[in-house]
């Protein structure tokens, strides 16, 4: 059976949402062990949408594949005594809880220490104060949607929730680097993380506070324009989109090379004075620009202008949806990334394993999520505890299968 | 002096732009020795927007915080083996380079495995088969912006390159992962990443690549609601807007009870049939809901509503601009993420640390990037090369200062 290379790694979840979630699944498609403790019958996510046609929640399989399943009531001693003795197991790579449930009480790092001393909890909350705040309310406060969209739109919101994720890839590098110390020290950890700490640290670092701060000039409704050089989307003659950058230098080139256009720019640049090979000047004569190139996006279509730019250098992409992504664009259709896979829920689709390509190791291939509950039985007989007794907790409903 | 917890960790970095600068940043901040090379006088995103007055790139000093930085010329012979020998350096915390420069030869993975067995390379490419593609070109592809901005627009782009930040994210997790493998087998690794297939994975995770496969409907232009539930934009009386969103029943419930209008929805539900306690009949509903709400908001400030709201429960978030965000939100003006720094080119501003906060470890303060060439001495001088020789590559235009 292939190993990836986190196998041994052990983590216990107790999550919903994106943010967490994610973190998980990125240890998991690695190797990693990791246990998702849910309420019976599911918790706030399990109907989360996109759902598929028999009301199973894509957003959950998406969210937590390659994962075993604990369905557990968490509001019975029982319960949370069973929880808190896996977090606590014994193991060099185990101890480590992942969450973003309220702090508890009995699953706070200070109640957990008490059961293993040097265990290491990750936990993400909204607020570094503690209180909550999710993707959809961050993201109004970064300013990103007062820039985003068209001239004339109010604020523009992500339907991809960026931060999220980029709070749960965060968590996942704060649980390496403590469990690197601990394999190390001996030292176990408490990791917080805050999810609108994520979001404005990234603002902070594309230059956009600053920006804000120093009062610069942040350029406004961005439109479809990259900032600060030249990119843009053009209409084909066949109806369909695509965006076209010149950031580089080589990208510029090699733009005007491939649309032998280049006379037509030079003349824009003798009558507007400004000089094109600078990314300033691309930007500053965008429209300019665009006026020039628009035309000959026009009368080509896609697939024509694909065969022009294909392998040239130029930076381009189509606009596509989400059904033209998953069933035409051949990097999700044919290459290694992407297998078909059968969900619990009876859906079969195009799923993905880890990014990460690591030499030496296995890469795993990509996983299902679990049913609710599907490990309850194994991950309670690891525990050691016997089959009556498991039978016993099933009874007294304080487990589930699923 | 305050260390890390990933003190003592030392990785070359040869990047532009920002997935791998970010992945830098991230362990640079916390407490890795990060040494960042760069073509003298800078590379290709030296100057990439947002400047500051003076013209240096706030962009640039945003994802290079607490960075080391060696300016040297790439194209000599002595300045390639000087970035060879800084890659392959001893010691079993070093040894590692992160990168998204094109696979030149001399700074492949073979080509370094050659000076160190163990060498650890993560390499961040466009696409998988090595092609190029940047987060403005794949972010068409993932069909977001198909989804994204008001009824009736065209694609609507992201200006937050989410798909940069993922991507420099998990090369960080990639890093981790093969240098934990290395410290307990001594096996080097090549990590391998693509940008469009972290995006396209990411899309797959949030449901929404099997929802364009199976055919379902994506919901179409979003505006600015959330999927699935309910969230949606108010105006208030002050000419402000905020973002509620009643995703779980206590938001829904708190909602309802704040702005004590429980009975006037009651009445929706009644009126169109649909269970507004759950989360599908609330998304349902959302314009008969929103009628009812957004009175409520236009008769109100901002400050009158964030007064009745605030520690009830009730998930919302004012639109922000970066320069109210970076002068206003205590988030950042307050708390202990920002502090300001001064940075090269003489401008101050409030910067952050690492969002995460670990036990038992020094949190870093907030750094500054390096000017490009700072540390080029130390890090020659690191090498063994005598002052002698140090002169004498600066002479010939080899390596540089600030």
């Amino acid at each position: 059976m292939a190993e990836g290379i986190l196998a041994g790694l052990s983590v216990v979840e107790g999550s919903a949402f994106v943010a967490v979630p994610l973190t998980g699944m990125t240890l998991a498609q690695l190797g990693a062990d990791v246990i998702r403790f849910d309420p019976i019958g599911g918790g706030l996510d399990a109907r989360r949408w996109p759902l598929d046609a028999q009301g199973n929640s894509l957003f959950w399989q998406g969210l937590n594949k390659g994962k075993r399943s604990l369905a557990v009531d968490l509001r019975s001693p029982e319960g949370r005594e069973i929880v808190t003795r896996l977090i606590a197991r014994p193991g060099p790579d185990a101890g480590i809880f992942l969450t973003n449930l309220p702090d508890a009480g009995w699953l706070s790092y200070d109640a957990l220490r008490t059961k293993r001393d040097d265990v290491i909890m990750v936990a993400l909350t909204g607020n570094r104060n503690g209180s909550s705040a999710i993707d959809y309310t961050v993201h109004p406060a970064t300013g990103f949607p007062a820039i985003t969209g068209p001239a004339g739109t109010g604020p523009v919101n992500s339907v991809l929730p960026a931060w999220d994720v980029a709070a749960g890839l965060h968590a996942a590098v704060g649980l390496l680097a403590a469990e690197r110390r601990r394999s190390r020290t001996g030292q176990g950890a408490l990791v917080r993380l805050a999810l609108s700490d994520v979001a404005f640290a990234i603002t902070a670092a594309l230059g956009r506070l600053a920006q804000g701060e120093l009062g610069l000039d942040d350029g406004g409704k961005a439109g479809n324009d990259l900032y600060g050089a030249f990119g843009r989307d053009f209409a084909t003659r066949d109806g369909e989109r695509l965006m076209v950058v010149a950031l580089t230098p080589k990208q510029w080139a090699t733009l005007k090379a491939m649309t032998g256009l280049a006379a037509a720019i030079a003349a824009v640049a003798a009558r507007t004075g400004i000089d094109l090979d600078d990314e300033d000047g691309r930007f500053a004569a965008r429209d300019e620009i665009a006026g020039v190139l628009a035309p000959w996006f026009a009368e080509r279509t896609l697939a024509e202008i694909e065969a022009i730019f294909s392998g040239t250098g130029v930076s381009y992409g189509a606009y596509q949806t989400f059904r033209t992504l998953a069933t035409r664009d051949p990097r999700v259709v044919r290459e290694g990334l992407f297998a078909n896979v059968e969900h619990a829920g009876g859906s079969t689709y195009r799923t993905p394993g880890s990014p990460l390509a690591i030499s030496h190791a296995d890469a795993l291939p990509p996983l299902a999520a679990p049913a609710i509950g599907q490990h309850t039985d194994e991950i309670l007989a690891s525990l050691g505890l016997p089959d009556h007794e498991i039978g016993r907790l099933h009874d007294r409903g304080v487990v589930a299968g699923p």
